[in-house]
């Protein structure tokens, strides 16, 4: 049961700040702050009070009234909202660039995200570690998800090889992915798939520069 | 004068979605398709037919009544409302893994932008060619900004090094930074920033789990 279900529904552009927000009050905790006003906050993110307010209230963060919000509890509700309390083994498919991009990204260990295998088709790839990550052939992830039980595939490979990539890991049992290939999944009904387009940001940023 | 001023601001969930759009289009055209309804498209998006009509409304594209959206208009107004009609030239600073995954990404030219140049420190790479783009040196970067009258910087270093690039940056003109460094950048009036934080899509991936 979640927070979904109990308050009303959180929108997906707060889900999405709820990262820069808990980075902030992370680093107050580290300097031994225990309160922190909107107003504060609005001059590190650069966004709006209001907003800010709105945002931490809807995840349920303590505050204090006209001091702010306890920093040790905000840190608290946020991570459980987002289950970053807890460590999910997750996968990455497709070793490349963007892939041992990933796989340097030092961040996911405090997102609720450990990455225990790599796979990739190349040779050269295959066998050898990034990141400290071994990386597989691409032919062993049914058996690999199956003896480590994963949930969570993340998919770096070519557009052309997405699909069939997905169909893999469907039939193997994978709950949940997180897709940077630059094409729809079609998977069936409790998949969920979570899509990164790069195009999306290029995007804003061309509003913004015709404004 | 753009469509901001013109018409009822456009929220940025619509901004982020005309790429997809504009990527089903251009595969309809190519197949010589001249309209096509939301129904369709909301298969392929898997989004909802009225999200997908009230974003193309709001960005103009010329329907035909009980028919759908016209395919060819469609792509125009998209690629005037994105400035994707013109190609701007950008650089990125910062060519390790995640900045020659975005080198490699052939979708940019699509997507208005033309990457001229990329920067370093790192001896083994400066001089060197990634993706077709030659890597300078970062000490060069006002130099060759003011030369080739660049505007648009993609912005890929470590997080420590993020603010000092970016006064370097302002200090030589540049009105637009796409940022990939997890941090908030201070920037003076007037210049943009747009942020990618590889955190929120993962925020968002695993609310969507624990629901």
């Amino acid at each position: 049961m979640s927070l979904f279900h109990r308050k009303k529904e959180i929108s997906v552009q707060t889900i999405r700040r709820l990262p820069q927000y808990l980075r902030i009050f992370y680093n107050l905790h580290t300097y031994g702050r225990e309160l922190v006003s909107s107003t504060t906050l609005a001059e590190e993110t650069q966004l709006l009070p209001i907003v800010i307010k709105k945002d931490l209230q809807a995840v349920g963060a303590p505050s204090k009234l006209r001091a702010g919000f306890k920093v040790a509890g905000t840190i608290e509700v946020i991570e459980k909202f987002l289950g970053w309390n807890n460590l999910n083994k997750a996968f990455l498919v497709g070793a490349g660039h963007l892939g041992s991009a990933l796989l340097g990204f030092a961040g996911f260990k405090n997102h609720g995200l450990e990455i225990v295998a790599a796979f990739d088709t190349h040779p050269e790839i295959v066998g050898n570690s990034l990141h400290g990550v071994r990386v597989y052939h691409t032919a062993q992830l049914a058996s690999i998800i199956e003896r480590e039980n994963l949930k969570i595939a993340i998919l770096t490979v070519p557009a052309e090889a997405a699909q069939g990539i997905t169909d893999t890991l469907v039939a193997a049992g994978i709950k949940a992915i997180w897709n940077f290939a630059p094409v729809n999944l079609t998977v069936p009904e409790g998949v969920i798939v979570q899509k990164e387009d790069i195009s999306s940001g290029l995007a804003e940023l061309c509003a913004k520069l015709k404004r």
